[in-house]
């Protein structure tokens, strides 16, 4: 267990995968707290690239070691049902707007992210929890919508200690994805380090869902993204 | 992946620990259900000896393996904050009526283990999920509460694919301990093969507070337990 000061009252812990989102979302944290970081593997195929890429955003901000918490779960890989986590079922290609849920939808992923950090959280005495959710990515992923962040809200309410009072801040929830590449640069979050590819660790693919969300938010906010693509 | 017959609409995730409340449950999910069978070790003291009740009970009833699921989840160990995970944390003696939060409550932990039996049961297409709380353990623990399993299944509902149709049961929420041990006499539960002592693996140490709520049960029931004490 790391070592952090619990009587600071403005402790929040914010989920950073290392894609752009957490990026942008983590850079907002910091504007209004001081932060504890918390990363977590699942098995995901490009997982390796997205510790790499939230070890470079931990090492830009030069937040401390005892601030960092870096955790594998493999459970998600073993239950699987999820082309980003099963080799055998192939990663969503071409239209980003096509109807109903991708295969890289991964059953309950984000209440099993949310949950470490609230067990993290209430051990360290943390009362904010950060996790940069879209809703824009909804109705394809069911947990990255605002009912789904008022009904975890009420579960932390229930389902902690009395005397903690932790609340899940989704700062990105509404914001459209252009919005969130202005915003990122607008106040110096280092998004050449962050990665997206659901597919490959070297280059980006630029052909998957999640490369094709990236390209279009870029070029609609009017920037380039500085990351390699094949 | 297990390999399960997902036309099967009938199918229930019980939860396992081992214990005595989840092998009543499980008879009991038994009686309505074809049941697969999800048992989490999280780095507790008494983890061996729990995986090994768990196996015990699974042999008596015959479960196929394809049915069952063991999976570790070793992140709580590594949060820390409960004795029941941190060697440096003593566990509870005495009275069991102490007001407050024992020292084994595990920060949120009941919903790491629901949240891994909705990935399972959304993989399996399996529409109930069976945990054995108890509302009489609370308020020691807030997630043994029914408002706490109320936010559950909201979350549930709004965090799943719209597909699926998962609902956390918890039928022994409002029994008391000795109508446990009744009904699980009653149902043929083997409840001489489950194990409930938060200290040692060999024998139950008869002290600490599981131990002595399972002894208080068992005497209020006017049953004998059938388990080695030291």
């Amino acid at each position: 267990m790391k070592i952090i000061d619990m009587s600071d009252k403005n402790l929040a812990v914010v989920l950073v995968s290392g894609g752009l989102d957490s990026c942008v979302t983590m850079a907002m944290a910091m504007e209004k707290h001081s932060v504890a970081l918390l990363h977590v593997s699942y098995g995901q195929r490009t997982q390796t690239r997205e510790y790499n890429s939230f070890r470079a955003i931990t090492r830009f901000y030069n937040i401390p070691e005892t601030r960092i918490l870096a955790l594998e779960l493999d459970l998600l890989r073993k239950i699987g049902g999820s082309s980003l986590t099963d080799r055998n079922i192939p990663v969503d290609k071409g239209d980003t707007n096509a109807a109903g849920i991708p295969t890289s939808y991964v059953p309950f992923r984000n209440t099993h992210l949310l949950s470490v950090a609230v067990s993290w959280a209430e051990t360290i005495n943390a009362n904010s929890i950060y996790i940069g959710a879209v809703q824009q990515d909804s109705p394809d992923y069911p947990d990255c919508r605002p009912e789904y962040y008022e009904a975890y809200n009420k579960l932390v309410e229930v389902g902690t200690k009395p005397s903690t009072n932790i609340e899940v801040i989704t700062p990105l929830i509404n914001m459209r994805r252009s919005d969130i590449v202005k915003k990122g640069m607008e106040i110096g979050a280092p998004l050449q380090l962050s990665w997206s590819c659901y597919e490959r660790n070297d280059k980006a693919c630029g052909q998957c869902q999640s490369c094709r969300l990236r390209l279009k938010s870029f070029e609609a906010a009017g920037f380039k993204d500085k990351i390699d693509y094949i």
